[in-house]
């Protein structure tokens, strides 16, 4: 069963590939289907959006005008004020994840916003509310219909921008140290993946339980910013099993494994009786020239199946957590609703607070995909759709950061994306890989924007 | 790793099977291994012990006159007063366990008593103190040596036989359902076994949180008396399937799965989203013809291996708990010691309350394996070694109700014990085996123990 995932009604909803046809006023039930692709015979208002024209590298990413949707049964239509950057974004424009839908589509699984229409049959949202929302695509746009059970009012003292950063990475990083870890005072966690916004997210909340001891893993570059986290960091790519014999002879009481495939067996080796190994997430193989980053994983660790009696055996825990699977369905989301009250409570009482790295306008997503393919930001990539985009043309994404972006806007260097496009070898050569992508600058894409959005209109 | 366990030193330490070799006074070192093999020139006072002369049936299980053991660096002396019986008792008899010691040995890993002789190096026992043990054997004597750390104070609201009654499986069902599956409020939980000492404690432990769901499936013939601790019983080798789906159609959070091997696939696509299984024991195959049970689940098992990527897809845990596995290491035992302290507040608090099915004299264990083996008792058989043994000869084992073996007692029934040996068909027709064994009765096993009782003295 785990081998084909089955297409989730919500991926099958996504338009077809012709842009320019137009036709009468839809049936109600064929509006959602169409309501990008199919403007009314009297053009309906428009929007701009970030549309994924086909799976691949950046240049296939571009900020385009469409019809603004409206909710059907079960849904709200949220003025969108904020949006996040995930790495799930990162695989999703590559094609690199299970079920993925027909291109062209708008991107975007986060963001924060204003309800401004209530659809049939929802009765726990309002016109203006403030919601931060979860949908699977279609985030990164000035308004997007959303399930009402993917989104969760804001409390009024959290902002949009707040939200946005904060809800996917708070909520996963909530369900996965609490409810699937059990993490408990005393204990000791190893957390790979420690700089990204998921990581400091665990690390936040980690601390809410008394004395625990949190080594984590990251690259270098990062350990100066991130380093008040963490009892212990260690530098991606070392040796990590002895690094962390050194700090815990014993070993680890759980082991938070963002799908780093080299690490399992040597992570599962950590730890100590009544230990759990969980694997959360994915953030390794975003470059690899397989479209399905799911086979390449599953391939791999079929050699590793774990039998249940040596579980038994060893009193050990495998467990995995895949937030965006949880909530596809109506049980999952709602207990992801719970779980989100309690960390909204945790964000009212500033337990845990967003660490923003860097705020951008829709029409430099490339530019923030790169910077967060290169591992340069430390927190949350935001979108702003009412921020003004760079000065064209190109802006090269070093750094990342506020004052380095700033420089960069003076470059005018342009590179093609085939380095971009390079095979992972296996996931555990990213930091050679960063220091060779220092270099490297975003495709020059405006020309072909220019392009597609003269098409669009 | 896990296909072998390694031998465990308190194993190595048992006793050579000679027992009538005669020595001069051991040198300190060398008392302990063969403290009940060799009485010193001057014979060393003696205590009764329940001992295991060889693997197998119920004939191998003899009580007998042994060297009083004394406590050697780390461990306490403890007089026994009251011992529980467990199932693992009955696998350990026919050798169906990782790595048994060589026979004969004292059988019985848990018991209550004084503290009476305090060995070099233990700091946090008095002589005096009352405690419960959980020793890996040689519980089931008047007299048992204990490391120190599988030894725990014991309140003084809590009797001896209370902690003889409760201590292992309230610890069990406590460790396995807060820190292994993490049990929330509101959550539903499917249970096997359900009306085994075990069971019940974990049935007791899960209404400390509110609004949870107990189904339990367990022998018909027990339903009675246990259907006040759970909101649905199954019958044993029942469609549990289906009959859950009727239940709670989205399936259940937890499934606690004492290893009944049958049923691991089923009970895991009865979890929810965020789901765990938890398989924490054994108690179907004590009569199957192998020696090493283990070996058969084992290859059982392999089939069924789970992929983690499997798990991250699904959002599900698989977890193994063992208490005995757990308590043989320093870091497992110390936090087994954590666990229990909070066991004793609750049972302090009568938020759990030992059940005692039935007490028994050392000389009358082999009775009290039989009904444990026929699944008769509902709650603990207890051995108290100052009861005086039924009188002879032979007494069938029935029901294990107090009242029902008072009418047994008149019985003279004798039958052999090939019925028990016989090999069980992948531990899926025990109800069918216990209808069967309704009329069985404990082999004459009196004969036998005085021949070896007087070759002992």
């Amino acid at each position: 069963m785990p081998e084909k995932q089955e297409k989730q009604p919500e991926q099958e909803a996504q338009q077809p590939e012709t842009e320019a046809k137009v036709e009468e006023e839809q049936p109600k039930e064929e509006a959602k289907k169409e309501e990008e692709a199919a403007p009314a015979a009297e053009p309906p208002k428009e929007m701009r959006a970030v549309v994924l024209t086909a799976f691949g590298g950046l240049k296939s990413v571009k900020t385009q005008k469409k019809p603004e949707p409206s909710p059907q049964e079960g849904e709200i239509l949220v003025s969108v004020s904020h949006c996040g950057l995930n790495f799930q974004d990162l695989m999703a424009r590559q094609g690199a994840i299970d079920a993925p839908p027909k291109t062209p589509f708008i991107l975007g699984s986060e963001c924060a916003g204003e309800v401004v229409q209530v659809g049939a049959g929802v009765e726990n949202f309002q016109v203006g509310q403030r919601v931060v929302c979860l949908p699977e695509f279609r985030a990164w746009a000035e308004l997007v219909c959303v399930p009402a059970r993917l989104a969760f009012a804001l409390p009024d003292d959290v902002t949009n921008e707040e939200a946005a950063a904060l809800a996917m990475n708070a909520l996963a990083a909530y369900m996965l140290l609490f409810q699937v870890a059990g993490l408990s005072e005393g204990q000791s966690v190893l957390l790979h993946s420690a700089g990204g916004g998921i990581g400091l997210a665990i690390a936040q909340l980690a601390r809410t339980k008394e004395n625990v001891t949190l080594i984590g893993v990251a690259s270098k570059s990062k350990h100066e910013a991130i380093k008040d986290h963490f009892d212990h960091l260690l530098e991606r790519g070392c040796d990590y099993v002895s690094e962390v014999r050194k700090i815990s002879p014993d070993g680890v009481d759980l082991v938070l494994d963002c799908l780093c495939l080299e690490d399992c067996n040597r992570g599962y080796s950590l730890l100590k009786p009544m230990g759990k190994y969980v694997l959360y997430g994915s953030s390794n193989v975003v470059t690899g020239e397989t479209k399905s980053f799911f086979s390449v994983a599953r391939s791999w660790w079929q050699v590793d199946k774990v039998s249940p009696i040596k579980l038994f055996d060893e009193n050990k825990t495998i467990a995995g957590f895949n937030l965006r699977h949880l909530l596809r369905t109506p049980a999952g989301a709602e207990r992801a609703r719970a779980a989100m009250e309690k960390v909204m409570e945790l964000w009212k009482n500033k337990v845990i607070k967003p660490i923003i790295d860097s705020s951008w306008a829709l029409e430099d997503v490339p530019e923030a995909m790169q910077v967060m393919h290169d591992r340069k930001n430390i927190g949350k990539l935001i979108l702003n759709p009412a921020l003004e985009p760079k000065p064209r043309p190109a802006t090269p994404a070093k750094k990342g950061s506020k004052e380095e972006k700033s420089k960069k806007k003076d470059k005018e260097e342009k590179k093609d994306e085939k380095k971009e496009e390079k095979p992972a070898e296996n996931g555990d050569s990213s930091d050679k890989k960063e220091e060779e992508e220092e270099k490297k600058e975003p495709e020059a894409k405006q020309e072909d924007e220019k392009a597609a959005e003269k098409a669009d209109s």
